[in-house]
């Protein structure tokens, strides 16, 4: 995997209408999220969740592509009538939509010459020019094509499928992080944090995030940085506000 | 509340690093898009997710707008220093970010005239011209300001708050569904349910969803609709293709 200090900035694009009525959940973003910055110093800079048409695949695929180093697609690339991911990202790239022999092959196999029916085919088609995204689980790949990276919407196969997903990538710069729970409100805290945000600005990003737990209320701290030094010293004056405040760890 | 036959739709903005970074499970987008058409025939096209940046705050809060009938934001409206959606959209609309006189009192009075602080103050400021979206759990209001209606990010309180909503809203068509999960494969019935699905183009909306359970493989087949005449007879079409194919439910 080839490195840079750079910041390699990365977007989702959930592509389904059942995530967009609510009637499915959506599992993918967090797990995408924590895997590219834990395996690959990449960071999530945005995340769409678009219904199943065409047009709005195109222009949102082309609009992140321009935005961000790359852009993962979750979802549409089964075999049904509504999973028109890869013959709408064809015709955004403006490539022909057509069987790549070595998907066909691998699914052939999967199902058997006699099993290899149209829907199944379906899966074998992609754009013209695409890599693929070996599938350890249901065969069915995924693909890449210039920095768009083409996942099914199924956490479980899509988990399985990530490792084969680094070789695409450079890797950036690990974002490693602190977090003090608090058994407080984030309205006792805030000017505090505020000042040691301003201290530290653009070295270290200090989110707070209220929660309930156990009939309590507390507040999460949390430091994130790509820099060691810098974390440790923001977390040391953390806790000297805390001890100052005479604020409790929950 | 006012009525339309008109398909209404909403797209949601959820603001917040927390959730890019894959550290939150986001569970407000489910939530939200169940109770827009379920309450208000209200139907959801797009969700971005997007990190605590104010231009990045300005430019998806007016590119919303545009293409919506609403937008609801989810997050950045706490006393802290990353909490900054109601300045933001203040900048976007050109208005000044300014106390909002119901708000500081309504806060004033919940917190007591002495534990009152800057933190606290920050949650009554606002964009000119806002009208309050009463919270039942934590007083902090939301507000709505054109089509843009601000609610906090903590699932709970979001819950308690979206009652209160409803009387901002023209009330669309509702989307009534039907779903039958069989145990089967996608590819299996995939050619059968694109001609069904063709039949019905604009009248019916079908998914196909593959899911597991206990161990086996299952396909969810959902119907949508305004309309129950075609939502009921698209459903006899559909049972009819399950019993030709010998296709047992699940």
């Amino acid at each position: 995997m080839k490195k840079t200090k750079k910041k390699i900035k990365a977007a989702i694009l959930i592509i389904g209408n059942e995530v967009l009525s609510g009637r499915t959940q959506d599992l993918n973003v967090s797990f995408i999220s924590n895997w590219l910055n834990i395996n690959c110093g990449i960071s999530v800079g945005e995340v769409r969740i678009i219904p199943d048409i065409e047009k709005k695949i195109i222009y949102n695929v082309l609009d992140l592509n321009k935005k961000f180093n790359y852009t993962f697609t979750t979802g549409g690339i089964g075999p049904t009538h509504d999973d028109i991911t890869a013959l709408s990202i064809a015709k955004a790239f403006k490539v022909k939509y057509e069987f790549n022999k070595e998907a066909y092959l691998i699914l052939e196999k999967y199902y058997g010459k006699n099993n290899f029916n149209e829907g199944r085919k379906k899966m074998a088609k992609m754009p013209k020019g695409s890599a693929l995204i070996y599938n350890p689980s249901s065969a069915a790949p995924g693909f890449k094509i210039k920095n768009i990276l083409c996942l099914p919407g199924v956490p479980s196969i899509l988990k399985s499928m990530m490792g084969n997903v680094k070789k695409f990538l450079i890797k950036g710069s690990i974002t490693i992080s602190e977090s003090i729970n608090l058994l407080t409100v984030e309205s006792h805290i805030c000017l505090d944090i505020e000042k040691l945000q301003k201290e530290y600005l653009k070295k270290v990003e200090i989110g707070s995030y209220p929660f309930f737990r156990l009939g309590k209320v507390g507040v999460s701290i949390v430091l994130r940085s790509s820099n060691k030094i810098h974390l440790k010293s923001c977390l040391k004056k953390l806790k000297k506000i805390i001890k100052n405040k005479k604020i409790k760890l929950f």
